[in-house]
């Protein structure tokens, strides 16, 4: 028989619980906090936010069931399989080994609709009948108009405008599951009006996108927000990737040397990571990466502070490392990871020195990524890319060093809706983006203004 | 635990052979012929495929060994899962059981590579160093290209240049894995060049294509040719389709009333089919059903002649059932299922009356992938929505009657690069195309002058 390269777990085996790394953080995470310094209370979050939710946001329980309903909808993609990247390791005539979780079979082809399917199943047995949220190229769109279908809530998506308009079928795969897609700014919004009289022809940002479905979901009967990343309850539902790849993992006798997934907002890199982070806390030896773009390397260069996740300040302060909230990333072709901040609990790692960050520059990503397709097969998301990348470094690293490391790398979607970026680049067109001191500045400067956490305990 | 709806096979049961339904046919297929009507051998189909292949074309072996170079490939995303479709049940409130084996797993997205990565083994190790193809929307052209890549070949595909301009993304992908992708007709053949001289402006066709893969086959070195569907090998390496499923039914303990696949050139019909047709013909009781589009109605209307597969006629005549060579199906979205005739094979069982036959038009075909969406979540190929209509026929069919009805489909990719069908659908800019008398007349006129095969001994 050929060699085994897959491990496909039987649906029975699916984790019922979500792991909370807040009940193993060495020293406690500081609180989000409101604009006076004071920390934020749950009922402050209550009209954004659905309070079971709010309630997993604050939790410090170590393991949260993960409902029947939501483990149901679930199983329709997963567990998702591990592979081992055999055809890449010998292209890279690498000692290592390198596994990957596939987390791109799933309906919307990404890692995303595992936390948008939870988040729908709590605001609807919470009441609520409709959902409103931003997008940018819309993953995250189409993950939760996903998800809201299959709870019958209704769903309504504002899009970065010059996404909208050049990534046309993302808006239809969200239309086609049946949610509203508006481009935003949008003249229906009070904020989007402001904007439009300033500049009718503006592209739009994500910043705006936020701003606008908050204000839709504060001024709408029966409507919350959901946010697809950054947020604590958002890392927890992800946590389901690293524990399945853990069984994964065991299946095979294995443990891994290091651990990567990229980092745009955190939570799917939170999903590999944190159930093998809790093994480093309590002791065991492993490596744990974030991959950042160089176009954005807020864990590899900026500062810890108090800051938005919002450019209209809508949200609270949170606790993270950032370029600040006016920081508008280049137009890097993965979308997804263009945001000034990372996840609080991803940043806290970041600090307690558990996992390192590394920054890449957009070409490698690609030549990474076409290497992938051409020898796994699979095309990778721009944003996948980046773990690929580094994961690539470390494999070259391990055959330099003549080590056989074991690396395990969130594939954490597919590019089949991002193929202009393989163009861009196979044509040579294709730049990089990287953060210049003078750009590092301009960004410091910025949060110069912005609250400080408390140093570490 | 909440019900169990998929099964996935362990990568260790994997089927490694694959079944030739030849040996089982209660009469024997006509033989394709030469325009002089005499047989063709296998030395005249040895400029355009490899040795290996037309041995297997030609084979009466019931089942055929999977070589082990292919079988490592195809576990990149086999076993695929089988699906039990417990939410469009609901949703139809039928007492059948419905359910489906996802072909949209794989790296390109449909069933094609099963046969496009045995195709690139058997030229490879026949000493071939480079394949030529055509593809009209592009399912093709990419599984061809991410099979080429896998095993070192070079690719050329010729693509439909109407599909080539409106659709990019599909020849991105090609690009992504190495193959080249040309506009066809193209200047650099000499059927391409005549048919722009006389009108630079035509937007293609896939009879066109053909020509031009072929003649770029047999004039250049080391070079071979491969096509997508019709033939006995492309349906042989199909089967694994089905003999997965079967194997999957059997572990739920059930076995189909009815098995349901689409028919374009009919390989993903025949995959999911021949092991099942193989138990009709042993005696056991099970309906074959072939969704064909209601514009290209082959086995339903159309008679059985001896006919080409190209609109040029390079290649010899098959036993099939055929609207004609120079039929243009209407432009529908399911670009895979515009074909002119029909496999051999399944043509033959459907005179033997070993399967049925159901034309289906186009907006019936949306509502059901709509349907199919917001209830099961994945979004379905349009040639896929077929087969699904059918299903949806079935089920409907089973509810009137009160009877608990076992139901199986392929599904046979997904449709995350034909969303343009949907937005015209959800928009209400769809329009039905259905064989008219007039169609049916004007196409019974062409195909009056073909040789006719003899009747059933």
């Amino acid at each position: 028989m050929v060699e085994r390269i897959k491990v496909v777990l039987d649906e029975r085996e699916i984790p019922r619980q979500w792991y909370n790394i807040v009940a193993d953080l060495p020293k406690p995470m500081p609180p989000p906090i409101r604009p006076d310094g004071s920390p934020v209370r749950p009922e402050d979050l209550a009209p954004v936010f659905p309070m079971n939710i709010i309630e997993q946001e604050v939790s410090t329980q170590r393991w949260i069931d993960i409902p029947e309903p939501v483990l149901e909808k679930l199983l329709l993609w997963r567990p998702t399989p591990l592979y081992r990247a055999r055809a890449l390791e010998q292209a890279l005539t690498t000692p290592a080994h390198i596994y990957y979780k596939h987390e791109g079979v799933s309906p919307a082809g990404s890692h995303k609709p595992n936390t948008a399917v939870a988040q729908a199943y709590y605001n609807k047995v919470f009441g609520i009948r409709r959902l409103t949220t931003e997008t940018g190229a819309g993953q995250w769109g189409s993950a939760l108009a996903f998800a809201c279908r299959l709870f019958g809530l209704q769903c309504r998506v504002y899009m970065v405008r010059i996404s909208f308009d050049q990534k046309p079928f993302r808006k239809m795969m969200m239309q086609t599951w049946g949610a509203e897609c508006l481009p935003s700014p949008n003249p229906g919004t009070k904020t989007g009006r402001a904007i439009l009289e300033k500049d009718p022809n503006t592209p739009g940002s994500l910043g705006i996108a936020i701003s606008e479905a908050i204000e839709d979901c504060v001024t709408s009967e029966n409507t919350r927000y959901s946010l697809g990343s950054v947020l604590n309850h958002v890392c927890l539902h992800q946590t389901i990737i690293g524990l399945e790849a853990k069984k994964q993992m065991e299946m095979l006798g294995a443990y891994p040397d290091i651990v990567i997934g990229c980092a745009g907002g955190g939570s799917n890199f939170a999903g590999i990571s944190f159930p093998f982070v809790c093994d480093k806390i309590h002791g065991r030896d492993v490596r744990v990466i974030a991959a950042e773009p160089a176009a954005a390397p807020r864990m590899s260069m900026a500062p810890y502070v108090y800051d938005s996740g919002d450019v209209a300040m809508m949200t609270p302060l949170l606790p993270m490392y950032s370029l600040g909230h006016t920081f508008v990333p280049p137009p890097i072709h993965a979308g997804g990871l263009r945001y000034h901040g990372m996840a609080p609990l991803v940043s806290h790692l970041r600090r307690l020195d558990l996992i390192e960050a590394v920054a890449l520059p957009q070409l490698e990503c690609y030549e990474a990524a076409v290497m992938w397709a051409r020898t796994e097969g699979f095309i990778p998301a721009p944003e996948t890319s980046h773990a690929i990348a580094a994961a690539v470094r470390e494999a070259r690293r391990a055959a330099e060093e003549g080590r056989e490391r074991v690396i395990l790398l969130n594939w954490s979607g597919h590019g089949l809706m991002d193929l202009t970026g393989y163009d861009a680049y196979l044509s040579g067109r294709l730049q990089n983006y990287v953060m210049t001191e003078e750009d590092m500045r301009r960004s410091l400067e910025a949060v110069a203004q912005l609250p400080k956490p408390p140093p570490l305990g």
